[in-house]
């Protein structure tokens, strides 16, 4: 964070034609983007891409869930046909969608040649997590990676603000998982309902992450992770390594967030935490790394819908503090 | 509120690729826009227009703000060169602005011909709520008319989205009485910090309202209003009447609200909180009408920038229900 760039944006607030404060956490955004970015005002977050992660999930074994694993493939094939929700919230947003395999059960063949779609399939989805790791260390690394060069392709095609997106089925038992492990909370705080499961599957997926938290020994991403967030772990870490603001989606974005932050232990900084999720890892995640949501609206879709409806508020942010006039500039007076 | 579309925007979030309710508070709003507009889909609320209603109030003379009366005009002029906050945001959201004159003190001589400003003044500021009514029934009348014709004027000019915006130093005050008087809520409960004065004025403003409050006899719009309210009032109540959706922004909008409300027992029904404004008097009148806000984010600006803000997310709910791919047209397998 570029401190001298924040502090000239928090005196760039005290001078525009509004009442002091009176703009709320919208001046705080402001704040980040110039601490973020380093200039004041900052640049205004435009062009965004939303990058979705799709992975599957060897857990599903467990019954976490009532969807059957091949809807992340489905999705994947809707994704590149521009159907689903994070297609539409995108195109309003004006964000480009790019769809990365890193990590879905199913081949893909249809896909192909799909635009927008990325072949990096590392492996075929995780194991069970409940009962052996995940993956192993070096596919993890190979995740993160992918998430790396993702970042930075998109980076170097322009992108100024990047957006976390994910699919895979099953993958709010794997985000649980890594969340208790990264913030110490027990499994029954921090696991939900995910796509809205039944009491009986809640409770399987307490158990299936209490079994797992007791089983692991090693790194938490790959022990208990998922390709996607893995990858969503590299796609952070590079997005704040190049000072490019990265709106951060919910749960699963929130576990790869933990993942990066165990990296690098300031990247939460170069993030703007999009919304709050229902999950309820997302609060316990944001409230252990200091980050306060923009939105609220008892969201749990996930691929990276909730950060593109923030990332309106988060362009607005930084355009007060391009465009609005000063008193002095407006001949506004100021209060006695 | 037609309530077969709203049935039918229900039964279509069921049928979208996502699972059931993990739109959260998007999803609501798209029906509410159904019921409003009675299709469903519902039409995208866009072009958009932000009326911004200006106006004096004679309370200034009791010390309730340290921000002289001057400043209305002044932002009025800011307002038409477009460099508010109002104006940022109405940019970045595609939206018109228009300001109308309906109130203000001084002669907005060097603004006669801006555009984008209507001349529409019924006095010069109201009288001093503090001590007599603010203006006559007469006025009020005329300033709820002046506020029809523009709602009128926008929505036969193509808007299909009404913004709700304001200008007025004291109006805080005014606003507070209102609400008060509508809600039978004590004044300490709903008067707040406004721009944000200090203990002492916070309690001048306390003491100026419950003095107001057990004065007045007649109608409170009258005797507590503002010129720049009662337009706010008579826009809400013609652009609900004509069936386009109204955002409501802050304290102020609230206060035209619950003034409508008395007039038309249905009109929330046909608005969209767009945010929780700091000033208690907002949450009062929200819980009075039973609305939710879109928003949280700590703003006490006014203008309409809360509102116009809430306009990004209220035409995601619009899109989601136009553009969505079903389970059935995207090859989704559905849950088990």
């Amino acid at each position: 964070m570029n401190h001298q760039a924040m502090s000239e944006a928090r005196e760039l607030q005290e001078r525009l034609t509004k009442p002091r404060g009176s703009l709320g956490r919208l001046e705080d955004i402001g704040v980040c983007l110039a601490g973020i970015t380093g200039q004041c005002p900052p640049p205004v977050p435009e062009p965004a891409t939303v990058a979705v992660f799709a992975g599957d999930h060897g857990v599903v074994a467990e019954g976490v869930t009532p969807w059957p694993q091949e809807v992340t493939a489905q999705m994947v094939a809707n994704f590149c046909a521009g159907g689903a929700a994070v297609n539409v919230l995108a195109r309003q947003a004006g964000a480009d969608v790019v769809v990365i395999d890193v990590g879905v059960g199913a081949d893909l063949h249809d896909l192909q040649d799909a635009p927008g779609l990325l072949h990096r399939k590392v492996r075929r989805g995780t194991a069970n997590l409940a009962v052996e790791s995940a993956m192993s260390e070096r596919e993890r690394d190979e995740a993160i990676a992918v998430g790396r060069e993702v970042a930075a392709r998109c980076v170097d095609a322009g992108a100024r603000c990047l957006v976390t997106g994910d699919m895979g089925i099953g993958n709010t038992t794997a985000s649980a998982a890594l969340i208790a492990a990264y913030t110490t909370r027990p499994a029954r705080e921090v696991t939900g309902r995910g796509t809205g499961v039944d009491d009986d599957t809640l409770r399987t997926k307490v158990d299936v992450v209490e079994r797992a938290l007791s089983r692991y020994t090693g790194d938490p991403l790959a022990e208990l992770g998922g390709l996607e967030i893995a990858a969503l772990a590299g796609f952070i870490l590079e997005g704040v390594n190049r000072a490019v603001p990265v709106i951060v989606d919910g749960v699963i974005a929130c576990a790869a967030l933990l993942a990066a932050a165990q990296r690098e232990a300031n990247v939460a900084d170069g993030c703007i935490a999009g919304h709050l999720s229902t999950e309820p890892g997302a609060a316990a995640t944001l409230e252990h790394l200091g980050l306060v949501p923009v939105l609220d609206l008892g969201l749990r879709l996930g691929e990276g819908t909730g950060a593109l409806l923030a990332l309106h508020l988060v362009r607005a942010a930084a355009l007060v503090l391009n465009e609005m006039a000063t008193f002095d500039s407006a001949g506004v007076s100021e209060k006695a």
